[in-house]
């Protein structure tokens, strides 16, 4: 036994028996960078199986001990030995030294217990958030522990931070709701979110009168010096429409039907991603700021951590394309989605599906990257999930795909490529 | 006299008494160069007074003998001397050298006169072309010229270079009808083409297989070595509907309405610029595969020389955004066109007006700088015809702007913004 | 007295009397966020004075109970009311509420007291680092306070976390050495690091045979599919030669000068900043991937946080432009830095200064954009520290600017924009 | 006999006996459009075999009458028939119908002889330029024709046009001595242009105080508004050294040693291409305004029409990276080159040799582009000429690459990809 555990065996003489079969996530300490796994172990006697993210594992228990080691794709082994107590697994992990696979290295590691499943159908979670994240963070503790099928109800602030009575809840920079863990989710697979309801919940919205870098041309960029002041939207969530708080003589009759969207929704970033700020994006989603993730859509998004760890916040009343007052129409919100995972299916970047169309969310440092990965996303849409050669993916976007760009504002620059799924074998 | 002059006087011994009043097309012999101008000649009995391209003239006429001189806005003077006879002059200019204003330079020159507006309501010109043009050219004789307010209804060969029979016509490569000369269309003015009816005149439509270079991502270069292939689409004109001619399997249901569009769509390219491809484009026009170029629109162009010499061709059946595979369902067309000029008024590019829209085409080397470049042109459209601000602008944009991608397979690429109508005060 | 610090003075009830004149790292945990600020206390009778980020501030002391506020630019007051212990203080803070400016919002804080600056000489530091930082972290406790003048001799794993005995010993992917709390240091001022010395501390380094999608073009992809594979090279550390350790036939005589670099140097982002994988960079540095951050040259930074926190890391052996190989020579190194503070003074971007040239980094997600930003800071540099004006810095560019491209690995490339130091007035 | 050839022949009733056997340039009028090759008869009786761009021909003489045909890759038959009159041949051609295989067209065509290679060693050819290109014209009549081997020695004007003594010869933009015919060279041949001298022929060189917008941050914009000034440069030729003719005060010391170089140098585009303008560039070369096309160094181009037709122009007395101020220190100048042709060897874009290294330039809309397209380039040069793998190309890349940008001024950006020679096996 390695000398830490034989330590910590010390530190808990007493432990209880505990189930061992079931779903964990299993934590890694490597040098200081918590690692998440999901463990599955299915005690049989003594004899332990399951596997850990799909690697099969083979082990047993003696009393509270229990030891189990699996094998990866190439070959390498990974021992594990830890003391069970409760929803609890608390040990040591030898894996192959990284850089010289004959040494092996230890690394701390504590698993904790999924719940089981309840039984009977889906349910309705309502949930009030108390605190908010600054960060896409897969280190963050999940507020709530769903199951496929449950539909969540919250809300979310508005990326200064405010609540639907103004009030300040969190720090401004689109501080998020969760993250929600979506049992039996885990990388590779995919995470389906449906919006049910995005529903205004206060009478107005903050934005700005800026134009992006991004989208300002050299011959405007002298002019705009006095760009970027405040400005104030009523929000009149009985008819939907915003129009100025204080409006200039010419813009004195605009009033435009409000199209409420979440401009952040994301997974939590696999390992080795250090924690996304909430203004960023990237494969896992992020504060992609697509105005077509709305009410009724569907929205698809790679799992890169076990559980998912599913964030929502920063939702706007409207937003043109680009975001290119960089702030839309900001404002709180209340949000109910339903989710599910697809297991074993992996897809390349987010995706959104409407009533009629198939939607890919290119991101990339410039938009040529950005169109390029969108377009490449949706093929594979197309390949996966309809059977589709290249050369029909070619046709049917040779003849039908249509670019947006919803996002200048950000790091990340977004283009949707969009096809009509009517066009589309069944 | 200069002695060029004088020699060509005697060459031109016997002219007739010649009309001098009206508007002329100038064109001067810069080292091989010609450079076009509109000269506006008023005779007032041995007097002249006029305008070139809008700089004040005097001069006199003796005989056949016409001198007359302008003085540009740097205080440089340029000095005309020729013979007239019937709708030509024929001289010697003296003009500052380029590098060297204490210098004079003598530059030969002709004349060419516009014919005046016959009397009437505006025509209606049918225009059956026999050759075409395989370069935006502004050295190219004008084929019709027409009077603001005149319709032209004339047809288009495919990009293949042939027409309704499908016999070719012309070298490949988006061969265009045209030039057509638009009587008072000065450089600084814009030309308007109203596109009254553009129909299928053939049953088939050439496209490939393919998927440009700036629409694929990395992943999918590899399996795309075996695309390009030529594919044969089916158009059926009286129900409106594209369909393969040979399908796949999964492709046998496929049925696509059909959106005729005009790919190409020009004027000549300004002083200084050499002859464009036809394949190329600019904020002249030119081979913008903007597939809002259809029946009902209007579209704006910044007239660059004397006439504004209006080229079309390389109409689409239909076209998804981006011409994504290189071509798009190429065909002949019959196409009709009522032109106007808006005196005085410069617009920086392409500009299409629907019923419900407002969209700017940005083209540039890559996405960003044509975006940049759409917002661009859409502010200062909004700025110009309805009178906001640019903060108006920002949050008109920041609230409702969409964008498109209409065009990746060409040199440049095309970026368009749009804005509803709808939004903008009267 | 707010009711969580009456809470507090319970626990603390004997504090000792404590120095509270000096120079402080203040925390303030904003909704689960901290936020550094560096506080001046001078303390005269119980009347306190000083700063908070240059922000006068007034108070006074009450045994171990301090209060003092201070008033922003804005005319925002901020209270602060603690417990002073040793060199700590802990309290409560009360901001107006960012969204209502009405409401007050209270914060916990603390603070922690920098010691003084010993007397003597600028000193030098022998730092052995034991663990070792996969992010740039604003909050990551330091692992040593110096002052300017100072030097620090330490060493550097390689990109993989192996030591200079092929040890791992940390996680790979760039682990970081630091952070060093460089005293004085606050944002808006500039940290100098003078690279004294870098040095191979072993005999090898790992590479790849790889070129990056950011520098393939679409004809080599298809036959890129087998490239990506490990290549280790041999240095020879006498000779300063780096050659293959198993070279194919063609490569047996390839024998290259090392030029030993620091692939990662930086300083925390700001506040509002995630902690950044130390495979990305940005203003504040971090893993730049320039191959003129080598022994004899002088990097400028520009401070973002209280102390800047000093990071380095992923040593190079050898790098051509763009580390297009995705790995450099990656090996561990020996360094040694001087560090110095220039107050007051901002920079935009990165700097580098050899004898003989300036070298501005600028870095962004597309090489465009990445080029505009190194003239840009080229151009303040000229403006900033020799009084040129635009006008005059335009002409010195036109006719000498160098511009290399360090990087294309990462999420951010890099262009350098560079200038002879032959051609500066003194 | 084809009818319009009949008609032709009586137009030319009694022509001489003229020689058949040797190389000619053919053009055939493609709708307008002229199509060169290259076709090699030989006469051996009344038979007639040779090639046509490489296609064998087999066709006979009658009297003055000759008719030939070659078969293309496809398999598609080309039919000519002709009559021969000096170094002319004129005729009618047949070829298959674009869009209809089964159809044949007709096609008007001309050829011209090309003078014997002249006995003895290569020449050394004295060229007075007297008009000048302000396009890279593939239609342009050669100015001199020249054997491979051959030294030309000629002078450029600047790029406003105005020679050794600042008198204006041409329009500005560019304007080009040439094109010269290189005797042997056919598309697919690479032209070797060895610049054995590029001096200085007078005392002064124009710029401009500009900063051009690919390089401006938009930070820097707003301030730019009055840069583009011009700015006169002194030319000191016996010390080699520029200097402001009137510096301001921080200026006065500049002094900077001269580099000319050949901004503009290129073959002329091929089939299909509208002429280029000369402040254009592509594969063909052009403007390129590349700063290693200097005294000393071979520059490779992809003939792309027969005879090359080479074009020289625009050169400048110093520049820094990418042309940042629009223009750079132009001036006219005093050229020598030597050039040569490889047959059967195809580059993809244009090489650059020094004594030391590679370098090749990749040209495009965005940088990202151009520098993938240097990159590629220079694989290929790798590949080709040494013989290295994808692998091994990789591995020099990664740790020797260097990447400069010549070239921001234009329509494209240039990025050069260099790397140094002495790593490369002979």
């Amino acid at each position: 036994m390695p000398k830490r555990l034989a330590l910590l065996c010390c530190l808990l003489p007493g432990v209880a028996f505990a189930q061992t079969t079931g779903q964990w996530v299993m934590t890694t300490d490597l040098w200081g960078n918590p690692a998440y796994r999901t463990l599955t172990l299915v005690e049989d006697g003594d004899t332990l199986t399951g596997d850990i993210d799909g690697d099969k594992l083979a082990g047993r228990r003696t009393g509270s001990t229990i030891t189990f080691q699996d094998v990866d794709a190439n070959n390498a082994t990974y021992s594990f030995t830890g003391v069970i107590e409760g929803g609890r697994i608390e040990g040591i992990a030898e894996f192959p030294d990284t850089n010289n696979p004959a040494l092996r290295a230890q690394h701390a590691f504590t698993a904790r217990r999924i719940p089981d499943r309840p039984a009977g159908p889906p349910r309705r979670h309502e949930f009030a958030p108390t605190d908010y994240s600054n960060t896409f963070d897969p280190h963050r503790l999940p507020v709530l522990t769903v199951w496929p099928g449950d539909t969540i109800h919250t809300t979310t602030l508005d990326s200064g931070g405010a609540d639907e009575n103004g009030h300040t809840q969190a720090l401004f920079g689109n501080p998020q709701t969760g993250p929600f863990f979506i049992a039996t989710a885990s990388p590779g697979d995919t995470l389906v979110v449906r919006i049910k309801r995005l529903r205004l919940n206060r009478g107005y919205a903050d934005s700005l009168d800026d134009i992006v870098d991004h989208a300002l041309g050299a011959s405007l960029v002298a002019g705009a010096n006095d760009l970027g002041k405040p400005v104030r939207w009523k929000l009149d969530r009985v008819r939907g429409l915003a129009s100025l708080e204080t409006p200039t003589e010419r813009l004195k009759g605009l009033s435009i039907p409000v199209r409420p969207m979440l401009g952040g929704l994301a997974v939590a970033p696999g390992f080795g991603a250090a924690p996304v700020s909430t203004g960023d994006s990237g494969r896992f989603g992020g504060n992609m700021d697509f105005n077509e993730v709305v009410e009724g859509n569907t929205v698809y998004l790679p799992v890169q951590q076990p559980g998912a760890l599913l964030y929502l916040g920063d939702a706007h009343a409207l937003q043109g394309d680009g975001e290119t007052t960089q702030y839309a129409l900001e404002t709180s919100m209340d949000v109910e989605l339903t989710v599910d995972v697809i297991k074993g299916k992996a897809i390349r970047m987010p995706r959104v599906e409407s009533a009629t169309e198939l939607m890919v969310l290119g991101q990339a440092g410039s938009l040529d990257e950005a169109l390029r990965s969108a377009t490449t996303g949706l093929v594979q849409w197309l390949q996966q999930d309809y059977g589709y050669t290249l050369s029909e993916c070619a046709i049917l976007l040779g003849s039908s795909v249509r670019y947006g760009v919803p996002n200048l504002a950000g790091r990340n620059v977004g283009v949707a490529a969009r096809l009509d799924k009517a066009l589309l074998r069944k």
